[in-house]
């Protein structure tokens, strides 16, 4: 019981030599990652960069204590960043000490929603997000953080929280662009594309192992850091336009709490709503990926908890929302960690960095870090989805293309629940009306098969309808309506069969509904009868008044019904006297 | 097509002498019956009562011409009146100008919304509500109105919108009763009570016939409005305290139109929609009820234009939302209406009354009005469900009782919309768990059973998993986590072999999470396999690149499947080579 919720107790008990050096290598290498691209994704929220570093601490230490993924690393990611600052903007300044207590309010809202959804056991809520909604939404994240970032790299103003508001601001000051800036941001940004893809198959032109190229291919951020904080200050670019990170708190993170501002706090729980759920699938998926390429397991709603602990203790520390992000995750993995550890091992180098590196940060310019984020998030846009989705399932892509407009006219907000009501929206129409088929008897056999792909013998005045899903509310207006209907067409029927041998549950809704198919073919003097029900539905049915009332009798198998069925072609004795019309007593 | 949208155009056609005298003769009993109905439940909804007068004319007319059921008689209902008073009463002062002006404009966006939804035929969310939502709904709405109508029999003032407020206002005036009042209500009350039950069978015991007896016990309330008006005038209760509807204007419904202020639209869109599908909702369950004891049929998205129709009319001749009224609908049906010309000539009954009888209005009481809400009311009150219920699922009954008590506590509009989202949630959570099995060969046939349930043969390096669901993305997390979970436990597994005889639709999400297992099970050396795929799934399949990297083979059969893989126990070959994997090229 303890284990479950502290799964640390269970591979911590197993540490040995080994695992820890396998999982220091590993946190040397995702925290040098890590440090740039935690002051891109705390400038893309909105936040001083410093906050970026605060957040990768604390919640990476919470997370190896509660949470199951041998391999996860969390941390700022870019989508979650975009919509703390799509959040966050709308109730406080940006760079004002509200807007930092809101980020992390935030955080703790979020850090709350997960933790409480986790011991609740509602992991399933993330189901309503389905592939096309969330690839639409990193897709549309991407285009519009990318977008919101070409400020930085032209060294002009842009404002805008939306697509073609931010397309308007940057054309509006084209005019203003700055030489200097661009002279950084241009090759920052070609240098990172160029690590992206063609540094690894260099290096191992070189003669390095894939492996060790590809790892050092990672290192290619700091590099770019390196060099163009080397240019400002050789070339005293601060002084020509070129703006940078100034200076940054050294330090560890600083003890802060959330606000306790009610008003604030009904401003922002929809957002942390968002931000909780968006980010445990982004978690979840990356967790479960890795975890099945070692037959290991996660437990989703343990990792809720593990998120929610990871937020809450962002919140706590200074920082604001964070989840498990993607490519650190990949790293992590692929430099070997083995435990929870190097997660931890990660916050202490991060920590050392917060301590002592930051002065070096002085004269970083924006526009590298702009330049990372462009990089990173160009690689979430992904337009093979919309090609494959229009090929496979047109409601899937009307799903797809309604949350990439949405979320690139109206924000990551909307963006989401329009995604998730046009998903529901359309389950529900294809729940509303389920597959049945009107069956009869393959000839020389007993199975019963679909007339209209199969030569099968059928009676006039016997209809044999097998429904082909549960009754629930959802399609218990369907099944009224498409059983009356068929014997509204056949005046000369006499008994209606409904097989059940697909029907695996029958809610309130779809038992009321049989009962009114019931009363009502009573009342037409038609029968009603079933077949092949099975074991739970019936464990239920005869929780209810149905089987007592039924103008028919229930078979155990479907042959049956049709061979004591097909002899009976006169009419039924009157609906008042249903027990002597199923000749049951 | 014309037939489609008009269906007066049907049935006018056949009309006939017979059907005329059989269609006048129901629409003096429903007249008889409206009179009081309409003028309480005007009331009701915080209007003068001849606009219940004015909401039944124009409605009728127009649904006779665009309605699908023969026998629907539509008008102001009770739960719609406190919808009415609900919503309006947030935006304008009782009783001025702006809230007639207001409840016109609802009755307007109502209908433009059911003639949108029933052309777009998005009849189907009414799905949304479930059966016991609804029956929660009318129970707490039942309670709600008969407690709001107490006042009127006490003399009283009385406050509120929800149930506390109700009866903490009664309590706090208690001291200030009426006794004129109450002996004009209370005595009115006992009277219609005993009309709805005692009345019958007295007449019959007269030797009236029952169906005689039937319709004459429905000008029961006809009789309490004679009686208490005689005694008003007669003892002079008017200068006692007895509160009387007074002046009524004389004459046909005027011309109205709704308000074009798109702040009051802001904020009456979202009570209009809820009005349209509970009134839809209660509309269609009477007429599929009545329509299927004729063996008639009805069109649910016609239906939908019918009543949007009718809404439009009652908002352009000064009326309110009105939708078809079991009530009514069930007299008219016993008293033979044969086609919705009755709702016609009941029309023209109305208007006839209120050109001539509303001067002799001017002395009833609002005490018998209240008494006729109460009695009509109580009858919606249902205690026996939530047993049932309660017996059936615990589910349902949850769904049942929340909407009973946030309806009660916090209103109308909050009670649905927690009805839909619990329902939608407890839906959704057994979405995400659907049914599998793992099934295994019973000895010397080709069945394929359940192991938990049959002793049948299974092989420790195969498992066959039968999945008895769709594969949407509501279950697609579930999949994967059931399968993967499965493999892990398993470390001798060579081969799996979903049965997906049950499969109806695999949709993009699902179509990603086979992806997902497929290559999950082929970095772990197992073999995906699928058999009994139906002929509109794999259509679809072979549109996407799973066939083609399947890490394994399709069996038509799953006795092939078994007989095939039984075989085979060795290792695959490499997931990188899955064309020799699968023996296909």
């Amino acid at each position: 019981m303890l284990q479950r919720y502290f799964p640390i107790l269970e591979w911590g008990r197993t540490y040995n030599r080994g695992v820890l050096s396998s999982d220091l290598m590993a946190a040397v290498i995702v925290t040098i990652m890590l440090i740039p691209q935690s002051l891109a994704y705390a400038m893309l929220a909105g936040l001083p960069p410093v906050v970026g570093l605060y957040a990768s601490i604390m919640p990476l230490v919470l997370y190896a204590v509660f949470g199951t993924s041998r391999t996860l690393a969390v941390g700022p990611v870019a989508v979650i960043s975009l919509m703390t600052a799509s959040a966050v903007g709308t109730v406080a300044e940006a760079g004002s000490a509200a807007y930092l207590e809101a980020a992390v309010t935030l955080a703790a809202l979020s850090g709350v929603m997960l933790a409480v959804m986790g011991l609740l056991r509602l992991g399933f809520l993330a189901n309503l997000l389905s592939h096309p909604v969330i690839s639409g939404f990193i897709t549309a994240s991407g285009i519009l953080i990318a977008t919101s970032q070409l400020k930085h790299i032209l060294g002009i103003r842009g404002e805008g929280e939306t697509w073609p508001e931010m397309l308007h601001g940057l054309a509006g000051s084209l005019g203003a662009i700055n030489p200097a800036t661009v002279a950084i941001g241009v090759p920052a940004l070609a240098f990172l594309f160029w690590v992206r893809k063609g540094l690894k198959p260099a290096l191992q032109a070189l003669g390095m192992s894939p492996r060790a190229a590809d790892m050092s291919a990672k290192a290619g951020p700091v590099v770019a850091v390196a060099l163009t904080i080397l240019a400002v200050v050789g070339f005293d670019l601060g002084n020509k336009g070129v703006a940078v990170v100034g200076a940054v708190p050294q330090g560890l993170p600083p003890f802060s709490l959330p606000s306790t501002d009610l008003g604030l706090i009904q401003q922002l729980w929809v957002p942390a709503l968002l931000i909780s759920i968006i980010g445990f699938v982004e978690s979840v998926s990356v967790a479960q990926t890795l975890a099945a390429k070692r037959r290991q397991r996660i437990s989703p709603d343990q990792e809720l908890i593990g998120l929610g602990a990871a937020n809450i203790g962002s919140a706590l520390s200074g920082g604001y929302p964070v989840t498990g992000g993607f490519a650190r995750s990949v790293v992590n993995f692929d430099a070997g960690a083995q435990t929870p550890a190097a997660g931890a091992f990660t916050a202490v180098g991060i920590a050392l960095a917060s301590l002592y590196l930051t002065p070096l940060l002085f004269h970083l310019p924006v526009a590298t870090l702009a330049a990372t984020i462009i990089v990173a998030v160009l690689s979430l846009v992904d337009f093979k989805t919309p090609r494959l989705l229009w090929a496979y399932s047109k409601a899937d892509f009307s799903a797809h293309a309604a949350t990439i407009i949405v979320t690139l006219v109206a924000g990551v907000e909307l963006g989401v629940i329009a995604g998730v009501v046009v998903g529901l929206l359309l389950y529900l129409w294809r729940a509303s009306r389920p597959h049945a088929a009107i069956v009869g008897r393959v000839p020389g056999t007993q199975h019963f098969r679909n007339i209209e792909r199969h030569k099968v013998i059928t009676l006039p005045h016997l209809l044999n309808l097998r429904i082909d899903e549960s009754l629930t509310y959802l399609n218990a207006r369907w099944l009224e309506e498409y059983v009356l209907e068929l014997v509204a067409e056949r005046p000369e029927l006499r008994h209606v069969v409904l097989m059940f041998s697909a029907v695996n549950m029958v809610d309130a809704s779809g038992l009321e509904s049989l009962e009114a198919i019931n009363h009502r073919l009573g009342d037409a003097g038609v029968g009603l009868h079933l077949s092949e029900v099975k074991g739970p539905v019936m464990d239920r049915l005869q929780r209810s008044h149905l089987l007592d009332e039924l103008n028919g009798r229930v078979f155990l198998s479907q042959e049956q019904a049709f061979a004591e069925l097909a002899e009976d072609t006169g009419a039924l004795p009157s609906a008042a006297d249903p027990y002597e019309a199923r000749g049951a007593i």
